[in-house]
């Protein structure tokens, strides 16, 4: 076994500053992303906690044109009925919100959770069977942070419809949808919430 | 608005260390921690990712002795149903695993997601309800790094029933509960998992 690290004060505070700078980032630089950076932020995933070590995350690049303007078309949809379903200056306030980076991102990840894996034996959920969606969320949230800390900004787009991404991307039957993510490098940082920048908190 | 950190290699080194001695600890020693240092956790889960920025977490301290209790019949009656459930080697080997921490953790807490809330204004999760609950699994996986950056480990315990848990403590109907956390100090760090260890993948 190695020595265990002992995390400083000074680490702790970087820590602190590392969740305060974290965003859910709609605006990204077109520049691309060195595909290795992306392999090795992926790759440390497995680090990441699961129920009985089932480790039921999959990572699907969405790289081909076709695959993207699917998950444009599906979004565009879903935000058309979701800007129907508010009223008078809520509508108008939500008509101005930016919520996913879907044309600038070069980056788009979609990230499943496997029903069909036999890892873990189903050890731990007998009685809590979403702990093998809830593994894959703890996963993408260590990719979002390990992502800030190179510089990428995440933005987790969760306004469209999985089951056309699922089919788009020709995804096993096993796999439930978790996330569709748009990674790339910020616009902007910014240590205040877009939705508090915007005023969608009032009301 | 502030200027952006600038996270260095030495800390990208730092941060996957963390990554990889965060642990699901079983094992903890029984001397106190510190009420403010469980405060400021709970407190920096604000800066978690939430649809919406709805932060529909809710954190609940169980120190009732009669509330643990109810945690630990909970776990003990759905415990020998997963027993019952494995066979021959794989059950002889599941019984030999300490699967949770519920008599020495000094520090218990339990984590629901307010169904209720009406922050966010339902934002981003129409189509993808379970966003809500996503948001308290990013709390939780941030809860769980943070922890670890201070020597403290962390245990989930899924194997439990968690209808029991709500009646337990008494928390409101609209509220789900997402997880079962044991919090102390480890008795021993370590980057391997205890499943892993355990021989608990083969087969």
């Amino acid at each position: 076994m190695n020595e265990p690290p002992v995390f400083d004060e000074a680490f702790a505070r970087q820590f602190e500053e590392l969740l305060r700078w974290r965003r859910d980032v709609r605006r990204f630089r077109r520049d691309p992303v060195p595909a290795d950076l992306i392999a090795r932020l992926i790759a440390q995933t497995q680090l990441s906690p699961s129920v009985g070590h089932s480790q039921p995350w999959r990572w699907l690049a969405v790289e081909e044109p076709a695959q993207r303007e699917a998950a444009q078309a599906s979004f565009s949809r879903c935000n058309v009925a979701a800007l129907a379903s508010y009223e008078g200056e809520r509508a108008a306030l939500y008509a101005r919100l930016k919520l996913e980076g879907l044309r600038e991102a070069p980056v788009q990840l979609a990230v499943f959770c496997d029903h069909g894996t036999e890892r873990g034996h189903g050890l731990g959920r007998r009685t809590m069977p979403e702990m093998l969606d809830y593994s894959v969320v703890a996963a993408i949230t260590q990719f979002w942070l390990a992502a800030r800390v190179h510089g990428l900004g995440v933005g987790w787009v969760s306004i469209l419809e999985p089951a056309e991404i699922t089919a788009a991307l020709g995804a096993s039957p096993d796999w439930k949808l978790i996330a569709y993510l748009c990674v790339g490098w910020p616009e902007q940082d910014c240590d205040v919430p877009d939705l508090v920048r915007a005023g969608w908190e009032q009301g």
